[in-house]
């Protein structure tokens, strides 16, 4: 440090003091003396919120030029240097931690250093000469940290969950088109992880294309709730320092800029303080992350096995399931969806309780809202995609397993119980269950019914239909 | 026991074997090893969810005597049954605990015997000659424990939550009506627990009224996931042993007895087995658990004092607030509120993992699921009943203090910066903050501005509206 | 209400104003304010902190009495009042519901009420004339809620935990036998729900009995945590209005009364504001819960079937298990295990909201962290006991299919991988699924061992036991 | 990529089938597979889990050369491999994501094939020559991913949990510090947000510390549960395929080489399948997380202000607080401790889950735990750090606003309260209340007490201290 000249650093000043700041960064002061009190995760921001940061810069630049609050100079230069960051230039002077004190403060300011810096550059000035443009002044003009940041936080959820939807969709495909494919194979279907009746394993298959659909018209109605912004509201949704013209135009400009479908809050005080449309985005992807792991859960019972498992299917090989147990093959897949499940879930009640602990005109708590949030979205959409990838598709049903278990189960006998009474039937399964007898031959043997009428019950592709089978015709 | 006469019992058999069943009750043999096997919480089902079972056998008992697979004689004594039980009488027989194992079998076959045996009663019979009226072959005709239950956890629900509505709908008008009487209140907002800017009391309460509104927007969608039931799937979905005609019939006719609105799910199969819509609407509890607490934190904020604290509101005295500190006041309506929110919140974490942990067929965990959800929505209910009349209505503004704080505030420098720029502003307040002095003063000590500016600028009503302050004047 | 004559009410007045309280009733105006605010669950208090509460006022009082700050006769009738709730009378007095705002000042005060009005009548007195024996200045005396609050909490956790061990040690017990009785068992292990390597059935019920006693040996540890008690800090845990030999002898004053072994916390500040001992003990609950709930999942794996599943191991059969599926029988009791770990999962989250929320002298939020505490406690209690009764003790297993599907499985292929190398054996494994034949005669086809060398390695006794098979003689 | 030439890629053979590897790289197929099969959170593992694998493929490797079942030659090798990953090198080539299906099985691989291709480099040999040296037959000998993964999951979290105490201790010093130096400041204590009675700022700090104190030793408790290893397990815990005295001897080495404090399971089945243990740590530092933000809550609501808050102490300014309001200074460090402490209880909801999902012999849910418990410990430790540094050490008491509060409140009464009743004390505080006269001037106007009585009664700092005020003297 010492051997460093002091050319290589440029002094700022903000209103903690002066602090050195190293010659060649777009960041400023306020970005450092961030970036040194929150060493939380040592990761970097979601590169999309920066991209959500830099189309609000843009936008507000361009309406401030139009209302006369920025000069077109100063607002052109800010729009070109947005511009820039959104091709992806300067990503490694957002240094801040995504988990940070200050309701994004940090996060803001750091915007706007990089991109004052970068336009007074644009103006052929130096870095640090914030006369020329000002972090505060011009590019956070008629914002604050507190319409800015939800603002940003919205835009990029709604940007990650329209690839988690293209993703689900993938999935509901996938398993539509499994659904079809094994229309056809009869299996026992089972309750309480017990022999139930039969159905087919297309119709299971079908349940969880219908699920997934229902959760991705969830997913349609949460991010209705990511496009009402709060931007005008400044520091606490009155809108102080903020012109009336401002308020008006800048939500459509921002729709514009990002090409994104925004409306202001009709009441911005409400929008600047409450974070529960979070929640509820939130709950929403839980919800579809409860349904997942529920279909990985089954996936792994159906294809436990080999041998000594139900053996119903086979999922894909993707990898060595074992260092020490040789050809074992795990279903390595579902579970990495169990996990993200998990995680997602965990991740809710993080949300829930930063939403909870907003206290009157803000919530300080966006930062891990917003960590959290885009973790569980990305990691879902992720984990959809190596779930149609590398495990749906590659499916195969074990037709004669299924088949086979089917005709040895007492399962059927609910069939018949329409026909001989619930009681009546009870008893014949029981003795069925110990005696390891079939429920045919019992039936038989008691003459309840006759053959003829057997096969008709039995038709186990009618006992996968609605109808008391055989009630037309006995 | 021993003394007790062999005659006060009469013998019930079930697969299990048979069983000593009290004399004079309705229940039978299956409740009582319900009720032998599940004692956990010692408490009674909810009343509601009995009407909802009633609700059900009575529209089945209707459905299957039009289509002809049960008897008037027998229809009508069980449609008499149900009815009796719908005015509230034979509740002490619903002996099964809340939180039982088997997918909620117990809960329907303890309905299922009521009715029958109240039916065979009506049939002129004695309780237990299920020759007469079957608990299975005739009340539960035609259904299954597993769209039974699921459809009556949704139709509790619904009660309830338009319960709830009412009283979110009265807690918004409250809300409503203080945001108007204390709308010309100034106050010092506060971001972050740090004075802001100036902002209307009135301001804030119609924040509150707009975030509850949001609330009931999102219960009234969430609602409509429990208007979709698998009434006619039985055992798994597929509609096994349920006649065609019964299949389409069903739902109608549960709509009509019970004045309510459903709809058959498109795909039994998956409306069999997945309890997601029991997360969603877990979810948008929550989100509203978490909406309500946060105006709690705020208004025990807001009321803290009476001398150290905050003492901007005046809450209602509703009871002494201590057994040894005479004479003080404790925000105890709001504290009840924060408790039944983070209830809520434990309790969407028990509904997300139980609604996770379904296999295959069918998702053996509702009873656990429909305890707390139903805990959820009727704790939430009162609680807000609670706030509305013994809180949010009689809060009374301090006016004289809300005042004198804005006026002793720093805060008001925000809107002063615009006019000399955030450097040179936040020196100002710098200065302030450590010397004691007014804003003002120091402002007119440095000519940045005179006094008709500052006048026009620190108008404290204008500086609670968007704007930025004396931007048409100076 | 108007037909009522004025005789029915006693006046009672506090700092709110005066109230009618019902003439018979032991409680007073402080308990009605309060069962009128609350009414949120409809429930009563759990009778074990009533019991914790007379032992307390009843060790006040004999302290109180000892150290001269209240007379020998108000003394010895609050006492006589106490050891009558401590057999069960006035129950029905105690009113106000479990989820109260106000930190339990409205319990404490019922309690107060309760025992001052009893002692007045045993002085001979009239109800309601406190001049007798006041329920602040006599029966509370020395006490604030923000000490006696706790304490009970904590003294109640502590003999809720003692059943929960007792039923947690006869668990204990009954996997152990079950260990022995299973030991011969050979059966297939399964990673992943994937065939792995032999294990005898025994060795998994070892293995849940060894996590069970890892959990009681824990839940010990927490349960040290309970019983350090805030007693003698009064309001805020300064002391204030305690005589310092009151404080010091309050502690060992109530462990005798109520036979339990309590110590004084060091820091009375610290232990009357912060609740995370109940974070703590709750996370051991946790710990436990999980446990239990890994081994009903296991259960109800292994007894899948009867025909089509794993079919290992058979339940006991406690009750039918559908209303539809004549003869089935479900894993009931490991059902209802799942939902009660599954509620204590919900319930850790809202004890560890609520003790997150306390502010600075106090946690306000005790009554909530008491009611999910005590019910986690008693409900895992009560259902350790219907999963010893009704089901562990009572598992039979199928030692055939057990052997079977070991015989039939790929898995042994382990055994003989140190002998062949990882990847030899894989390609082995990997055609013994594909084609159906046993990896002995692949081995022996292969000539990669002889007869004598895989009778050595594949004893399946032997492969459930440390060592490489054949290892010594090979 | 049709530009890269063959011979840029070495052909690795698994199970699965063949793959191109890139040439330069450590490791192989397996790991790759895993790469493609998992992109979830795209980081990398923790560089401490590595070290972890390092030491324990270091200590198998000594055992199985010290019994014989490796050659000196590749034990060598491998050691020496081992010895430089420790010193960090290769750490790029652990490429599989830290949420990944399989139960950790890639890691061990990704371990394994590292460490195998630099033990053949090591002896002369060329990458992916695994005759040489094999990642599964040698550096994985006597081991099982199943065994391996808890291992270095449980020393993982020793090393950080190690790192975390340091700075719990280091708070607890720089509370402790504050505690003696503000003992002289007297300040108003609260309840439930209203004035109680006084307390002198250094209670209040010293109770925090006494708070940390208990965690810190929870903590240590917690630890012991880390100790405690399945090394030796292989599989299922049965230790197929691990000799007797690598048994015996795998621990004490592993003890050895990492120099920490290791012993073996009793039950190495139970610690195979459980992860209970996990969850019990993932409690303690969640009670932690519970302290340390009430902690935080209770800084940011002590510093609100400047000017209209509680205003009693002052934190250091450690960056701007706005982009808008100027001279805003914010609690952003116990704002960043607040959101480590809900993301560690999300976590912990997380982890709970996973644990609770494990099946039969395994859970194979152990990567997503450990990647929760690794962010939870590591983030607390950040968070701990900079709230010492940062904040705690520079917190200043506004002595002079402390002492005004506490002479203006209502809340002294209490001390009086022993000397007139609770009722007529309950009177007074009320009209003084109302009237805003002071408590002492109502009293003499009552003639309840005289001047010099009430001289000794209201000596704030005897108010702070057990005992019933003047009662020795009056």
């Amino acid at each position: 440090m010492d051997k460093m000249q002091k050319k290589d650093y440029r002094v700022e000043k903000d209103s903690i003091g002066a602090k050195d700041v190293p010659e060649g960064v777009y960041y400023g002061v306020q970005s450092l003396r961030a970036a040194e009190n929150f060493h939380i995760t040592g990761l970097n921001m979601h590169p999309e919120i920066i991209n959500s940061l830099a189309y609000i810069k843009k936008a507000a630049a361009m309406t401030n030029c139009e209302i006369g609050t920025l000069d077109k100079r100063r607002a052109d230069a800010i729009i070109e240097a947005c511009g820039e960051i959104l091709k992806g230039r300067f990503r490694a002077d957002f240094i801040v931690d995504p988990i940070q004190g200050g309701a994004g403060t940090s996060l803001n300011m750091n915007a706007n250093e990089v991109i004052a810096n970068r336009a007074i550059e644009i103006l052929g000035g130096q870095k640090g000469n914030y006369v020329l443009v000002n972090p505060n002044d011009h590019v956070n003009c008629g914002q604050s940290t507190n319409d800015v940041i939800p603002t940003a936080g919205k835009m990029t959820s709604l940007r990650l969950l329209k690839k988690l939807k293209t993703e689900l969709l993938r999935l509901h495909k996938a398993l539509s088109d499994k659904a079809r494919e094994f229309d056809h194979v009869i299996k026992m279907g089972r309750t309480q992880m017990q022999d139930a009746v039969p159905i087919r394993l297309g119709q299971e298959f079908r349940a969880y294309a219908s699920a997934i659909m229902r959760d991705i018209r969830r997913m349609d109605k949460a991010m209705e709730e990511m496009r009402v912004l709060n931007m005008g509201g400044t520091a606490i949704g009155t809108g102080i320092n903020a012109d009336e013209s401002y308020l008006q135009r800048i939500v459509p400009n921002l729709s514009k800029v990002s090409n994104m479908d925004f409306e202001q809050a009709a009441d911005l005080i409400d929008a600047t303080q409450n974070l529960d449309p979070f929640v509820a985005v939130s709950g929403a992807i839980k919800a579809c992350a409860v349904t997942l792991s529920k279909i990985a859960n089954d996936l792994r019972l159906m294809s436990s096995g080999p041998r000594t498992g139900f053996g119903e299917i086979v999922l894909p090989a993707k990898q060595n399931g074992s260092s020490i147990m040789p050809g074992k093959v795990n279903p390595v897949i579902p579970e990495v969806v169990n996990q993200v499940a998990f995680n997602i879930i965990g991740n809710d009640v993080t949300i829930t309780m930063a939403a909870e602990a907003g206290q009157l005109e803000l919530n300080a708590f966006e930062p891990i809202i917003f960590y959290c949030m885009f973790q569980s979205i990305d990691t879902l959409a992720y984990a959809v995609q190596t779930f149609v990838d590398n495990c749906i598709t590659g499916i195969i049903a074990n037709e004669k397993r299924c088949r086979e278990l089917v005709e040895n189960s007492v399962g059927i006998i609910t069939a018949i119980s329409p026909h001989v009474g619930y009681q009546k039937a009870a008893d014949i399964a029981k003795e069925a269950v110990k005696t390891g007898e079939s429920v045919r031959a019992l039936i038989l043997r008691d003459k309840l019914l006759n053959e003829t009428e057997l096969d008709l019950i039995l038709d186990t592709m009618n006992m996968t239909k609605p109808g008391i089978a055989g009630s037309g015709t006995l």
